[in-house]
């Protein structure tokens, strides 16, 4: 029933006829084959071992393209993280394309090759798909939406609400490369910097951290908005106030080149594979210690700490002893960054 | 931390800060309220009791809003009806929305209103979801993607490969209702007639034909591609023939009359709230008197039988015992019906 596709994708391909099933055969079976991944309408799993998490994003990235990865890589990172943060291993994804007609083939394939390579890097399988096409002008390129169910890890209770005074904050690595990568690769700055995202998932470095130490009390990862919008949302759901060490920050030095360019705040850009990590100060080295292994990982630092004081602010501590609020986040900056 | 929305949906309503959360909070917490819906990465759940079916789709229907439903139905409908042709009662769901800058808030709110109201209709709970905001022009209106988990009946088997010669194939109503509807909405062909789409989830009423006749043999939603599709599958998984009753094919009278006047084919429309069903030719009674007392499928009758004749075809009797091949289904004729 398949046929060999053409260069671009056509209405048809989206019609749930020959030229679907020639789509399917052609793309996504090749990249995601798998023994659950279902022809019917749904796909048919074993039970979970324990209480499940369920988490859904919607990826509208433009360009879909950019320096350290594609649209299929962060579909993949950005579920599978969403269910890292609350200590769930990911078991099952579905994605579901939506396409605008004329897209190249060859850059679908690309995707979906990225797709198969981040899931399998996680060891969580796609076991279920949808593809629609809609004509020319009506969507950018590609949207891909990607659900994940994951297993929750016993004796782990994470919430955005659990940061306690006297808690370490920590983040996994430098800030603000992935909203940087993307808004470099727009082009309409002129700015010559080498900067590629950070995009990464990050369920093994977690898991090995809730091992190591299984009463962290937050891990949210960083992206719309940035590491600054997490830790006010923290500070607000925790009702707590938050103190950074400005110099403790990590920006990588061509990050914050093209921040200070553009007057930009790197707390204030998307990260694609950054944690924040709120645990009891005696755990952080321990944490540090077991993340540190892992290439995605290696930046992990403390960058702060919960206090009392300043409840629901974020207060920034300079060298010299200066403090200044973080302003809080507000309107959009950076649309579609994931 | 909310405040008040205006009339059309801006880009900073999909930037993650303040006025996402007050754009969740004026509408998507105002109707999807439950105590599983999570403002934290990932919904925690409870453990499904048995094997688990997943299922995602995504829904692009042009335009949003048509007789007898609107795209927010639609996609709860869409993926409920997908759990259910696996026999497995939906228990979770997820919603991602892709927004058109400039979408006026009240449509919005009447697509979550109406996706709460068919959910709740169902018993399903939204227990996650995600916004995003794509520039005008960047997408048309607003695409949902909603993915479901549900949990396999015991002691069903259903798959597009067990349909045995002598089965009764029936249909739960009629025919190409949605297909017809949304076309007519789209005001292009200036035709003037009263039809309504067949929008309906059918978990209460399958799971009914289920109990009654546990070895029902084939569920499927004719959604894209209409029953025709629907059966041309099955005829290839199953590698046997369907022979339809020409005069037996329920198809509304205005239905019919459109598809006249453009020369459509009323089984290749697709429907939203029909299902065709396989089983053993003695059970196709009880499952016909199970299902005729719901509303939404009191139209159910038998159309046709699996053969072993004509293996992977369609063929149509007519009343004068003429015998046509149904045409395979081929390219797209109505892109964005669903």
């Amino acid at each position: 029933m398949t046929e060999k596709l053409p260069n671009q994708i056509t209405l048809a391909h989206g019609a749930g006829g020959k030229q679907t099933s020639a789509l399917i055969h052609e793309i996504f079976a090749k990249y995601f084959d798998n023994p659950f991944l279902t022809a019917d309408d749904a796909a048919v799993l074993p039970r979970p071992g324990r209480k499940i998490a369920m988490s859904t994003d919607g990826f509208v990235v433009s360009p879909a393209f950019f320096p350290g990865g594609n649209i299929g890589e962060l579909s993949i990172c950005g579920t599978v993280n969403d269910l890292t943060c609350m200590g769930a291993k990911p078991l099952y994804l579905t994605c579901a394309f939506i396409i605008e007609e004329g897209l190249e083939t060859a850059k679908l394939d690309q995707i979906a090759k990225a797709m198969a390579e981040t899931a399998q890097k996680v060891g969580v399988v796609l076991v279920a798909g949808d593809t629609k096409v809609v004509g020319k002008g009506q969507a950018d390129q590609v949207f891909i939406t990607t659900t994940g169910v994951g297993e929750l890890l016993s004796g782990v209770q994470l919430a955005g609400a659990e940061a306690k005074p006297g808690d370490a904050v920590l983040v996994t690595g430098d800030v603000g490369r992935h909203g940087c990568a993307v808004l470099l690769a727009r082009d309409t700055y002129g700015i010559d910097a080498h900067v590629t995202s950070d995009c990464a998932p990050l369920w093994h470095p977690v898991s090995a951290a809730l091992e190591a130490a299984p009463d962290i009390h937050v891990i949210r990862d960083a992206t719309r908005g940035g590491v600054g919008t997490v830790l006010y949302e923290i500070a607000h759901q925790s009702h707590v106030g938050i103190r950074l060490n400005a110099e403790d920050i990590p920006v990588d030095p061509a990050v914050a080149g093209v921040c200070g360019m553009l007057g930009l705040e790197p707390l204030y850009l998307a990260c694609e594979g950054r944690m924040v990590m709120i645990m009891p100060q005696e755990r952080a080295n321990r944490v540090i210690d077991a993340m540190s292994a892992y290439p995605d990982t290696q930046g992990v630092c403390q960058i702060g700490v919960i206090t009392e004081d300043n409840p629901e602010r974020v207060v920034m501590e300079t060298a010299i002893g200066a403090q200044t609020f973080l302003p809080e986040p507000g309107t959009e900056l950076l649309p579609r960054i994931c």
